[in-house]
Order: structure tokens, then C-alpha cells, then sequence
């Protein structure tokens, strides 16, 4: 399983946007973040593509927005804001760094189920697109604060959809019992509608939901959109406003095992747009622009992390069972996924990409813990020296990395047409001990 | 529950080291972790008298090292120091950082299943006191760096004693099954032994073994110690040569929950050293000095993480059921334990101690996830703006915290006799930023 542009050479070697891992391995170290530039910015492209055309037939528009969460880097904001998608952010943090590295700010929306006034100032000061409202005192709040400034802030209301995408418990937010939005089987939604029509600081544009991550199956999504234009006729039957803006969130899954098989961003585009369109249709409402969220499905498959391989053991199990352990030099705080919530993830040997598996192996991580990253995986059978490929760590492992064991975070490389540069240098042992002071 | 000198002040506010814990968060903001000096000295004290006296005692002495993995700062390190207690680190950042802070690095030990060379070499130039081998491997090149600088060092083998200590399967790490150390039933470990006997760059001093974490009974200790005495036999039988120092590791749990119910230091110290001269009078064994590594059992109970209290929602569950949920300033990123283990803490709200909970309620943190920090807690009715104090956050929240979302890691303040310094500065929005090269 190869993603990407990702290939075997004529050496047997992994290659990754024409540059060989174990090239990139020997100039900038290891554990090393690997980002597909070119994988990364076709499939943003192809998701602004899919969404437009498909809106576009809808006699409609669409505004993909890369949930920056996912991967965030100066590099990644611009890339995004090339391929002309909009930016998600979650903080004050994701707020000023896409604002750095020069996104258009209107393009931006700002989440949070826990937005601080500094938050919230800073969004109006910096001219956030949108704010995405996450609860009643919070649509108060940030009236208060844009009429202190003379201003008017878009935004739209986080609605919570009441639908369960079956996926893993941690990172499903759609169902009622939800820390985020505002409930739309009980009314308040519609009730955070008419509040905000009347909050002189607030001019709303319309609905936001999201209904859980690394979604195999397109039909939540189908169910979404029925939800999400009730609710907007609902709205315009009760207040005359008509949302401008129906945004349907992230979620769609990548492929993490061989056997996933996640729906294109064309299904993803015609069951949310169709769903909408047909929904519009039956309740008579003027179509919206089509927003959706997409983070893990545009970079996930696109970044590959490459370990060195050190100690090796075979130990004994009893009865004349045995494992062997394999160790990289990295582990949960470059990748804590499997730590948190048992993920799997594709693996290979970097310098041998070539030769069939032989053995089976559990791959360990370097810290102070049991730190399992992959229990049971087959490789050629590893040698000390060897270079490790972890595909698919695009999403969610930069972001998460921690300082745990007090082990240098890897360097971020950019990699396209044979060349690599680095977005974000590894973590020196001055930087470790920056903020102690004690 | 209260813990260390933490108390209810006449205002009905939590106080921790004679500090009020309102001023605390007024004064450093929110999130922080606040570490309850004076308490975590008794602790570190108590384990070195426990130990040294009971061992005095066996006509033996004790050697209690300090996991730093649980808690690291300069300040905690010198403190270590003071209190005559060794160090175990496990990285380059580690050693380097305690190196910093001063500590004498004879009293520290270098930790690890994947040591690199410059690991390694780091600890010979610093004069590192004890090595922990954790495979042939890196016996044999452990001697070779040695002896290319003309030294030897002290080492101790770190063993697989073939004990589960039935605790938590991420952070067991004593059974056979582990990437840790070499294994004692199958005769590695005297293998190994006799290798590190032979090896001219190596000074074998002894054994290490560590049997899990968060361990709520000491039996398994009793069983580790029979264990080490009978290998030290053998080798000693096999080779002549008797080891001088038997480390039982860590693992001692503190109390989570009310119902938790840790043996105390003094319970500990009578199992292993009781353990050891027991198992040594019968093998005919001099008693050698006993090793501990406590980490968590020496701080974990004297830190408390503040945070603001920020958005209430009371959410339909259907059939007339609700759940309120409390959004906090904080979340995986500061505490990722409840994420990765299910961990339950002590929680109150600090700036109404005195209050009676009265409702069950759902503590969320900020972060783009569900971030369900404590699904199930009893509080006093909770208002924004309220001061949630998350009890026995002292060992692996600071070490393993990320800056998902780009939040700003909190600052680490130091309270005791009424004073209050900050030891690791809260992260600007600079310092997210300063490895991003674009």
C-alpha cells in the first residue's frame, strides 16, 4: 500500500515526491515528518473541484475550509490558501499562525466550545471570516465585544444535528450528548437563531455541524443535510431570514488499513450537496453555499513518518511462543494515536521497501512506557539500522506531538519534484529547556 | 479529599502551600500547575529515611532515585537533589537538563530501550553514575564507547523478572512480554551478566527491574525480590562475582480516587528490603544495596491544575434526561491521561472548597475533540468564571503535554511557606511559532 506519489526505486527504496527516504533520513535526521506537498495540494484541489461542480449544478457555491487541527504549519496555511480553501482554527495559537503566514483572514472561521474574550477579540481585531458560535452566552459575548468596536462580526451558529456516526467514541460529536453547539431536536437552535438576528454585534450567515471523524460511510452525511434545511426552514418560517451559509462539517475517514475503503471527495460532494439541494427543494428554501470541513481526508494519507530502527529482541511468551520487538526512535509523543485510541497505521521498511514481509513483528517506541505504537505487523524481517515508513501520519501527529520524555520533536519536510525543504526544524536541546527558569 | 498541606481557607478557598489558589490563578492565569513544594520534600524525604532505615536495618543500604519521566523541571530536579535522592532520566533532554540544574551526575542513572550513541556518549562526558543495560547490544556497544575514551562504566542490567503486577496493560512493563530489558526465566539475564563481566569498557554494579506502575498492593514486590536475590545467585554461583546494588523500580500508586488506598513508603520499604535479606539469608547472598524509583508516588499527589470554568450546557439525552456540561480552559493537551488511560483525579471547585457538591456534571476541556476530561464528577453547582482544581496532577501531566490546538503549555509554579515562583514559564504565542520556518 502506497499513497500519494510515494513509489519503490530502482534502489528498493521508499520515494516520496521524487525524494528518497533514506536520503531524507541521512540529511535531516530522525523521527522526521515527511509531508507529500504535491499529494497534499492535488487532493485539496480536488476537493475544492468536487464541491464547486457539484454546487455549481446545484446552482449553488461551496467553501471547503481546511480544518487546520489536523496539520498546522505556516507552510500547510499558505498551501491551503493557494488552493484557494478556507481555514478552520481552533485558537488564539491557529488564529495568529494562519495570520502569519498571510491567509486572506476573511477566509478564515474561528472555533471553540471555549472561546476566551482575548479569543474572540483577537478573531475581530485580525478580521476573522466567521466565527462559529458554540453556545447562548457566547452569541452575547461576542455582540458585546463587536460593538465595543463599532463592528458587526459573520457568523454562524454550531448546531448539534442529533446524529450518531458509529465511529470511535473519542472523536464523535454529532450525537445530542455533545460538550459542542446548540441543540436543534429541542428548539434552541432555532431560539440561537432568533437571538442572534437581534444581537446589534452579530450578523449571522447561517449553520455549522459536524458529526465525527474517519467516517467510512457517506449516509450520516445524507441525513445531515435533511437536518441541517429543516432547520433552515424552520428558521425562515419563523424569523423570514434565510441562511446564506449550511456548513456540514468534517469527517470523512482516509485509509489507515489496507481494507479501508473511504468514499471519494466526489461521493462526499454529491451526497452532501444533492442532500441539500434535494431537501431544498421539498421545503421551498433558496439554496445556500455549501461549506464543508475537511482535515484528516486532505492531508492524513500525505505524510509519512521515517524512524530508525535500534534494538531488537525476541522474547519468550511461554510454551514456546516467542515475539519479536522492534524499536524506533520515536514513539507516542510524535505519535500518540495509537496510545489513545489503538490506531493503526500502514508500516514498511523505508530502505528495503522492496521485499516481501516475512516476519511478524511488534513495533515499539523509544520512551520510558511500554509506548506499543504497532502491536502485530509483518515486515521483511528488520535489522538495526534499518529505516521505518509510517504512512498516513499526516493528521493529527505534528499536532499532537508532546515533549514527553523530554525527547526532541522531529522537523516538518515539505517534499515535491525531487526536492525537500524543512517548514519545521526539529526541536534542539536549548529549545527543551526554554521555559525553565527554576 | 485534600492532599499535602492543601486546606480550606476562611474564604472557602482552596490554599496549597499557604497560597490561595484564586490569587494563584489571578496572579499566573489559567491553566496552571501548581506543585505543592513542601509536600513533595516530605515525600522525597520520608522514601529516603523509609529506605535508608529499613535497610540500615538488613545491615544494607538504599539508593531511591527519582523517575524525573514523572515530573522534570530544573527546580524539581535540584530539589531531588537536596533531598539526597538519585535520578533516573531516559533521554539525552533529560540528562542534559538535570546536568543543568546542577545535581551531581554520579547519583544519575541513564534509562532506555533505545539508547543511541550520543546518548550514550553524552553520559560518559557528563559522568553519568549508572548506565541501565537494557540489551546485549547495547552491552557490547556501551564498552566500546567506553573504552575508546579510555573509561569504564558502572552499569546495572536492567531484567525481565516474569511478574504482571495486574495493573493498567499500557503501563505494565515487568511481565516477559516487553520491549524492556533481558530476560531472567529463559538465562539471558545471567548471560548478559557474565558478557558485562567481560567487557572491558562495562562495570557491572548489578540488576534493575521494574514491575509496573500504579501499583495499589505490594505483594508483587515481595515476588520481585525473591526473584532478583535468586539471579544475583546464580550469577553469583556461575561467575563469583556478587552484585552490589538490586534495583526493584517503581510503581507505587497514590490515590486517585477516595477509595484509593496505596500502601504507604514504609510498607514498601519493609517488602523489598524485608524481601531481599530474606531471600539473600537463604541463598547465603550479601545483602547489596537496595534501589528505588519512585515517581509518581513522590510528586503525583502535590500537583493541582487550575482552570477557569467557561461555557455551561445542560444537553437533552432524551427521555426527559439532561447531562450538564462545564467547559474548562484545558484539556488533553495539559492532561492527556484521561484520554489515554481512562484516568479518573480528585476534582473540586477551588474558589467554593467548602461547598457540598450537589450536581453530577461532565468537565470538558477546550480542545477540537470531545476532550471529555471527567465524564461522571459531583460539584457544587458550577458558574462560569468558576475555578475547577484538578487534584494529584503531579506526575505525567507537565512531561507529557502538547500543544495540540496551539495552546500555550501552562506555567509550572512552585508554592510552599506562603510564597509562590514560577519554574517553568507559561508558553507565549512566540514560542509556538519559533520552529515554524515556513
Amino acid at each position: 500500500m502506497l499513497l500519494g506519489t510515494q513509489k519503490i526505486n530502482s534502489e528498493g527504496h521508499l520515494e516520496i515526491g521524487g525524494c528518497d527516504a533514506v536520503d531524507l533520513a541521512r540529511r535531516f535526521s530522525t523521527p522526521l515528518y515527511v509531508i507529500d506537498e504535491e499529494a497534499f495540494r492535488a487532493r485539496a484541489a480536488a476537493y475544492v473541484e468536487a464541491f464547486s461542480s457539484r454546487a455549481a449544478i446545484a446552482g449553488a457555491s461551496a467553501q471547503v475550509a481546511f480544518a487546520s487541527k489536523a496539520f498546522l504549519s505556516k507552510a500547510a496555511a499558505k498551501l491551503a490558501h493557494q488552493e484557494r480553501l478556507h481555514l478552520d482554527v481552533a485558537s488564539l495559537g491557529e488564529l495568529r499562525l494562519v495570520h502569519e503566514a498571510g491567509v486572506d483572514m476573511s477566509h478564515v472561521t474561528l472555533h471553540g466550545n471555549f472561546k476566551k474574550d482575548e479569543d474572540l477579540e483577537a478573531a475581530l481585531d485580525l478580521g476573522v471570516g466567521l466565527v462559529a458560535l458554540d453556545c447562548f452566552q457566547e452569541c452575547r459575548r461576542l455582540s458585546e465585544i463587536a460593538v465595543a468596536r463599532g463592528a458587526r462580526q459573520r457568523a454562524i451558529i454550531r448546531v448539534v444535528p442529533g446524529i450518531e456516526a458509529h465511529e470511535l467514541e473519542k472523536i464523535i460529536t454529532g450525537q445530542n450528548d455533545s460538550k459542542f453547539g446548540i441543540n436543534v431536536e429541542n428548539g434552541e437552535a432555532l431560539e440561537a437563531a432568533k437571538l442572534c438576528l437581534e444581537l446589534p454585534g452579530i450578523e449571522l450567515v447561517g449553520f455549522h455541524a459536524h458529526i465525527g471523524s474517519q467516517i467510512l460511510d457517506v449516509s450520516p452525511f445524507e441525513t445531515l443535510a435533511q437536518v441541517m434545511v429543516e432547520l433552515c426552514a424552520d428558521v425562515r418560517d419563523t424569523t423570514g431570514w434565510t441562511a446564506g451559509l449550511l456548513v456540514c462539517g468534517g469527517g470523512l475517514g482516509i485509509r489507515y488499513k489496507s481494507t479501508d475503503e473511504p468514499p471519494s471527495v466526489e461521493d462526499l460532494a454529491e451526497t452532501i450537496v444533492g442532500g441539500i439541494r434535494r431537501a431544498a427543494d421539498q421545503r421551498g428554501l433558496t439554496m445556500p453555499t455549501v461549506g464543508v470541513e475537511p482535515g484528516r481526508s486532505i492531508v492524513g494519507e500525505f505524510g509519512t513518518t521515517l524512524y530508525e530502527v535500534g534494538p531488537i529482541k525476541t522474547v519468550p511468551l511461554g510454551a514456546g511462543e516467542t515475539r519479536t520487538y522492534v524499536a524506533v526512535d520515536g514513539g507516542l509523543s510524535d505519535n500518540p494515536r495509537p496510545a489513545m485510541y489503538g490506531s493503526e497505521y500502514p508500516i514498511l521498511l523505508a530502505n528495503r521497501a522492496a521485499e516481501d514481509p516475512d516476519t511478524t513483528v511488534r513495533v515499539s517506541g523509544r520512551h520510558c512506557e511500554t509506548d506499543t505504537l504497532f502491536p502485530t505487523v509483518r515486515l521483511p524481517s528488520p535489522r538495526t539500522g534499518d529505516l521505518v515508513a509510517v504512512l498516513a501520519t499526516g493528521a493529527y501527529n505534528h499536532t499532537m506531538a508532546s515533549n514527553y520524555n523530554l525527547f526532541c520533536r522531529p522537523a516538518v519536510v515539505f517534499v515535491a519534484a525531487s526536492e525537500a525543504r524543512v517548514v519545521v526544524r526539529r526541536e534542539t536541546q536549548d529549545d527543551l529547556t526554554a521555559r525553565d527558569v527554576g
